[in-house]
């Protein structure tokens, strides 16, 4: 098989792979500056690497991933600057010679766990992520999550007692939908005091396990996932998973039954072997 | 073409159909009862017009949608007396000696609408319904949402404001999930006078509107629909459309634009039609 390239592009740091897989990864991250200097250095990544066929990006967005539009692979409306309506995908593919493969950071995510992770086997899962935003990706029947756009789950609305946590959310858009409740941030504004410091016992974490499960009820209840792969920088604290899936139990009410929520089995490469996977996807004669 | 059967089986009446479209239809409506009773009715409207080669069930539900699965065909864990675990399909299969295509109502519905409706070209879209309950039901990158089983899009949570809408909710569930709070025994509940008798200008339709908006937007957040087709027996209170769209735009503040929400083309035949569309599948000679 041969080595393709991937690229995951996050906020503060684009990270670049060659390889045809876990096992045989070269790794970079660049950090992520002005689209020219970002570009330039991924490009002097693939270059002292040559040969390289195709190139998987998945992205931060909100990004165009859809083939048969005139701007896919653009990043479209990010408030980050210089990054609006770039065209990423044109960039790769001009700059190196090369095909490219281009869909969101959290769906390549999802097609790596998929390929050779925890979602291997599944046709409807989901793979979520809650660090400086929340974000979600997955696949119905086989495929991954696209339609007018792509999904932005992060943004859900949710109940919000205000009695309980008065905190008015971080989102600019939105103020308390799910990811100006509970991503990091949010944590850092409400609580004066990043996750990463707070003792397993405080308060924070069972509001956090709150309405983490209230957004993964309404996703189960949406799509009825067969698994749910919850990771991200918050996740880091483990304690998570139990009153997560507990709460999750107690809202389903018994309704419907919870499927598993379990951590990315790729852990924090699932976003980069996924743009891999896209790579590898491009080449019909290798299996997706 | 040759005439195929539809059941469109819900928890008051199951509609019967033999036709091949919009066109055609021989279309008759027997009471729910026993599965018995209900059953022997529905042999006989198609034994009346044989030959028919197969049938498409579109169902309420909880059901099993898995053709892999031991249980497909079957409605599950439904509450109406007599139905638990009973094997619809296996019933009509067997007693008809046809060939058995079987869904949610929902989804049924929303195969109708994309056969010969408002869905027609597209790729990634819900059909929703409020009345009785809420449910929705569509499809994602062209194929039928199925999952670990299949959506219960209405038991969603959204915010409740409890000192603008003091109503606890009419889900015996979950209490104040959006069913519990929008659907048309809520709405009968919380003003003591269905909806049908409340006049336009009554305060019950800004508040189901910003209930309904809640949960479109979680559903535009999590799957990006290309359309939003809309529908039910609360939907026939026809400024619901323009407050919905209205609040949907709101809710959303321009970070995801908001997919159009229209009524369904096919009325309250979508899901019997659906149904046919299920049986016109099963044949591998005709197009989907």
């Amino acid at each position: 098989m041969a080595r393709v390239g991937g690229i995951e592009a996050g906020g503060t740091k684009c990270v670049c792979a060659l390889g045809t897989g876990p096992g045989d990864l070269e790794i970079d991250a660049i950090p992520t500056s002005t689209p020219d200097v970002t570009i330039r250095s991924i490009v002097a990544f693939f270059k002292q690497r040559e040969p390289v066929r195709s190139i998987g990006i998945g992205s931060f967005g909100p990004v165009d991933p859809d083939p048969q539009s005139p701007t896919f692979g653009y990043i479209t409306s990010t408030p980050k600057k210089g990054w609006t309506n770039f065209d990423f995908a044109g960039a790769i593919r001009e700059t190196l010679g090369v095909q490219v493969a281009f869909d969101t950071d959290v769906n390549a995510a999802a097609l790596g766990e998929f390929r050779w992770g925890a979602a291997q086997g599944l046709g409807t899962f989901l793979y979520l992520t809650v660090g400086t935003g929340i974000g979600g990706g997955g696949m119905v029947n086989g495929r991954l999550m696209h339609g007018k756009t792509h999904p932005e789950m992060g943004h859900i609305r949710i109940p919000h007692d205000r009695v309980q946590d008065p905190f008015a959310g971080s989102c600019p858009y939105h103020r308390d939908c799910l990811e100006g409740l509970a991503c990091a941030p949010a944590i850092l504004a409400r609580w004066g005091q990043a996750g990463e410091s707070l003792p397993d016992n405080h308060a924070a974490w069972e509001l956090e396990a709150q309405y983490l499960a209230l957004g993964i009820v309404n996703w189960i209840c949406t799509l009825s996932p067969q698994r749910i792969i919850l990771g991200g920088g918050v996740l880091q604290r483990e304690k998570l998973y139990p009153l997560v899936r507990a709460k999750v139990a107690e809202l389903l009410a018994g309704y419907v039954e919870a499927p598993e929520i379990v951590p990315p089995m790729l852990g924090d490469r699932a976003g980069v072997l996924g743009a891999i996977a896209l790579a590898l996807g491009l080449d019909k004669s290798e299996p997706l």
